[in-house]
């Protein structure tokens, strides 16, 4: 049994947090059909309170990656990344807003994939991801991946089977080295319904202000779901790993989303402990200089 | 006499509203050692006046991003790059934690500028500027600018006296394609006292968690002190052009900074007024085709 704990709101939480609770376990089954998307898991008790709860986050979060951002300056080359995947009107866009816009921007580098380029195209699938990635100190956000590659092109055939296949294993590795290089890897699959994505692609075409956020394609992506959920389940299983595991967050409701991805990224955050650097100067002699001048 | 109306506090604004009253206009002499660092003009009567006033405008602010984003999906080539520039302490970085915090961080696109690398200075001062310009539907921030190369450039001696001289009508002629383009360009000089500068860098000596703020070298840079101002204005008066106007932002106070520089992009949005684009599908069909999934 894992040993349980009482949070600071009095609520059961496994020890390791929510990072353990909605972690993909390395080598687990996924059943995405079988996992409520609209759940709170490990959640506060309602919208009110996950809203107030996550605001709450924004001091602290902004603290750690100033800390984060201070300590590179001295040669810490630690830094995140955040990997926001999911079925359109997953909200991959809504916490970017909402959770990222909690940070310092200076600090945020923000990559969102479409469609590789012409340009893109030439090069190997890492290629573009590898000119995003977060320099050290920076909080990293991809608004899609390389996980596109065993996603939409395996469920639309854009390459062969067996180098969608092998890409499995480049990907796992890829990431280790990001690891092994200092990133904390963070990826997040924001889990909705179908019947969810029915009523958010409705409320887009009742709202004129919303049509240009939709696109008539969207509908016939939506006739593919059971495969692209396959293609989730296969992605989640083969690429949740010790270095970089996969969290799934039930993300029906918005309010939990932003919750979990915010206190996803606190404590993975409140783990690198990052800490402001020593100056490397004589204070008091800069002191006197400064106060004759 | 320019026509002044009340504004929504009831304060008397120049028609034209801020931009009107801190632009540095086209021709005219600069002299910053006349303009006080500590006034507040036509701002808000005191601090939490301003904080609230600032906070107030983050909503449309956001919103008006939005449309200017969405327009772009579109083809609407329109975008707005903020440009500052300050001496050290001067709160660059704090105008970009505070206003561009205000706005969807998805939608800004930041770029610090520090001496130019090896890379860099293999090309013209203008190249590393193109590199990092904001997409349309952006809003871009450079935190320094091509603004460097006549200012430190001057100051140190970094390049012939001729050809900095040179680069005040390259310039000109950069920011006027920009505009051509449809980059709105937003060009704010945060104006502090030398008196300020002394208690700002005092305080971060005398505070460990910004020491890494700090280094020796910023000392002798405010030694410089009279030749980077003069060095200043005269980049104000060579540059601020009629597409590409100078705004200078007193910044002694950090709340008016803040207010003011939120409120010269709140004017400039509003004068660009962005749409929604209307969507290319037929909406009823999209819908029955939704229902029926």
């Amino acid at each position: 049994m894992p040993k349980r704990k009482k949070d600071a709101r009095g609520e059961e939480t496994k020890a390791g947090g929510l990072a353990e609770l909605l972690r993909v376990p390395p080598g687990s089954r996924v059943d995405l059909a079988g996992t409520d998307a609209g759940a709170t898991p490990g959640g506060p008790a309602g919208k009110a309170a996950g809203l107030a709860a996550t605001a709450a986050m924004g001091e602290r979060l902004a603290a750690l990656q100033e800390r984060l951002y201070a300590s590179a300056t001295a040669g810490d080359r630690r830094r995140v990344l955040l990997v926001l995947q999911g079925m359109d009107t997953s909200g991959k866009g809504g916490t970017v807003k909402h959770v990222i816009g909690l940070f310092n921007p200076s600090g945020c580098r923000i990559r969102a994939f479409k469609a590789p380029t012409a340009q893109e195209r030439e090069h190997p699938f890492l290629w573009r991801i590898e000119q995003a990635l977060p320099l050290p100190g920076e909080i990293g956000i991809f608004d899609r991946s390389h996980y596109e590659d065993v996603l939409i092109a395996r469920v639309r055939e854009l390459a062969p089977r067996a180098e969608v296949d092998a890409r499995y294993g480049k990907i796992n590795d890829f990431e280790r080295s990001l690891a092994d290089d200092g990133v904390t890897v963070v990826k997040v699959f924001l889990h909705i319904g179908y019947e969810e994505q029915r009523a958010r692609l409705l409320a887009r075409l009742d709202n004129p202000d919303k049509h240009w956020k939709f696109n008539a394609g969207d509908i016939e992506e939506r006739a593919l779901w059971p495969a692209y959920q396959e293609a989730y389940e296969l992605a989640l299983e083969r690429c949740s790993t010790g270095p970089a595991p996969w969290y799934v967050v039930p993300a029906d409701r918005k309010w939990y989303r932003n919750w979990a991805v915010s206190t996803l990224l606190l404590e993975h955050l409140e783990a690198l402990a990052p800490r402001y650097p020593p100056g490397d100067f004589d204070v008091e002699e800069c002191r006197s200089r400064l106060l004759s001048s």
